[in-house]
């Protein structure tokens, strides 16, 4: 009795994790810290994690201040939840090294979003995901990685996958309107610096893009495949068909076009459905108002949708425009315009989220 | 011999005609100065017409001072082609009075677009509308009206026209990023300010419109229909049609999806189509390359494609991203993206060159 009290009591990993955040000073690090003070994530302890130019300074986290530490293959000694968001190359690199720690990696980038065997997960698409893979920290579970799909991915399911489960969305034409923080926070300043500048007379200074974002807008800077669709368009594609559990010729026919707009951290997606079943735009209305993590904003009359500013630092998926599409028969087409913050449900929430049903 | 010395030559109204421009303070009747000089317009007068409250400004041409006047129903005694550019209510007000004096009115406001027997015209898509309806200032043509369409049809059908005619076009998907021009130079002046605002912490001044523009976008500030399209998105269905002469179950299934983003004067338009006839991407890239008013940036090594900047203040429309839709059958679908100057091509170009017509 008298050594149990003494004793600290362990921290139940499966109850309150010890968390790492590797990429702690980028966009969607900074965004992880806020995500999980506000929904009160319960955890044994926190590592932050960056690279040796930013080891040593601190962060402060529930009125704590936490001293950032440079991530090495030695950094996850007693990590049950690795919160990767540093790049694909980071992941690759250090992801190995976590797992063999015993921790269970989030990964934000795309390094393993395609990889056989690693859930790609939108807890409130495709949950059971991980438990069919059975990633986790419970009895019998195994470390591994889960897979955070693309901001625009996981913006755009949020809306149409109530509307697939339904009635079946055969397919799927959208356009994106992508805001500056997908490029991480260096973008988002370079956007407001050109801004100034062009605003002053001067030449806007491109270090980011190669061309003018300050009021212009362009096609994502991912690399362009030969097949004419960039890469950011190709995730659209290929992680909705994962996260939809679709293969071979049984796969809902998606095109995307992505381009990058002057906003700064949420965005816009213009998204035009061709069903299976018929869907009256009240059914639209009323899936879309059930479905978790969505809000509507569809005030015909006041001529009031989503914009990015509505969704900017917020958790939920806004959505409107939900209208019958004139260019098909009556019920078996909608158009949609949605908006979600990019940094929180398109990364860092979307990634909490997932730690969160580990937790559980 | 010496009488007809001494009388000036009465200018050929068919060769030389007299202009007047309706709304010339405006930003569309200022471009119109520009591309009236800049193409070489030969014209036997012009006049400049605005309301009560610019009378008696200037605005310099050729290197002439000319003296703004008061439109009024008397304005256009000895007007040959009256360039209107000053809202639908003006149009409505004056055009009558325009033709009782013998003009022809190339009208750019929505007022007569969609009204029978009025041509909505194209020039590089449907020039022989005019000829069929017999407006002109030639031997046994009338004056009338000859409606200049919609900015954002306008830019389209340059790039899909092409497509249409040689292949045919089933269905069309269209997402629009829209300048601030389309809303005039006061909304131009309202990004603008917003801006500034915004970059100095302050509260952004929302006068034209009801949302912050600067670093955000919204669904086009148009009325919204019964339906749920805005009449903007009704616009480019409806106008589409009559430009090309569709009527009936003959026409092309279009919809649309008009979104403002904060770019000041050239619109972009994300395009999807469903073909009758299939197509290679090769034979589109050829079809564009050769469409008169179109120019293509599709250079998908060096990412580098269509943006409102490159076509700001020229006269093509851009095209580029051509690429075969993934998710309809191979050369059944293609995907599109373009750019053109709202301004200009959008509007006084494009009313500039069905003049040109009429002087042919």
């Amino acid at each position: 009795m008298t050594s149990a009290r003494t004793q600290p009591t362990q921290p139940d990993r499966t109850t309150h994790p010890t968390l790492a955040i590797v990429g702690v000073t980028g966009a969607v690090g900074q965004e992880f810290l806020r995500v999980l003070d506000q929904r009160s994530f319960p955890m044994g302890g926190l590592k932050l994690l960056a690279s040796a130019r930013s080891a040593g300074k601190t962060a402060e986290f529930r009125g704590k201040t936490l001293t950032i530490e440079e991530l090495t293959e030695d950094s996850f000694a007693g990590v049950d939840i690795a919160l990767f968001s540093a790049g694909g190359s980071i992941s690759k690199k250090y992801a190995q090294a976590a797992i063999d720690a015993g921790a269970v990696v989030v990964d934000n980038s795309s390094a393993f979003r395609m990889t056989d065997g690693v859930p790609l997960v939108v807890p409130e698409v495709n949950a059971d995901a991980i438990t069919a893979a059975n990633i986790g920290l419970g009895e019998g579970q195994v470390p591994g990685v889960i897979a955070n799909p693309n901001c625009s991915t996981i913006i755009m399911l949020l809306a149409v996958t109530p509307i697939h489960r339904a009635v079946g969305v055969k397919r799927l034409v959208v356009s994106t309107y992508q805001a500056a923080s997908g490029a991480g926070a260096a973008a988002m300043a370079e956007l407001e610096q050109q801004t100034r500048e062009v605003l002053e007379g001067r030449q806007p200074t491109c270090d980011i893009f190669p061309q003018q974002y300050a009021f212009n807008l362009f096609s994502h800077n991912s690399p362009v495949q030969p097949n004419g669709y960039n890469q950011e368009e190709l995730k659209m594609v290929h992680e909705t068909h994962k996260i939809w559990g679709e293969q071979g010729d049984n796969k809902t026919g998606i095109t995307a076009t992505c381009i990058r707009v002057p906003v700064m951290r949420a965005h816009a997606e213009s998204i035009n459905l061709t069903l299976d079943k018929p869907l009256s735009e009240d059914e639209a209305h009323k899936l879309l108002a059930d479905a978790p993590g969505v809000s509507l904003i569809d005030d015909r009359e006041n001529n009031r949708f989503p914009t990015p500013l509505d969704a900017s630092h917020v958790d939920d998926v806004f959505v409107g425009r939900i209208r019958h599409d004139l260019s098909q028969p009556e019920g078996y087409g909608l158009d949609l315009f949605v908006c979600g913050d990019q940094v929180r449900k398109g990364a860092a929430l979307n990634a909490v989220q997932i730690a969160e049903l580990l937790v559980k």
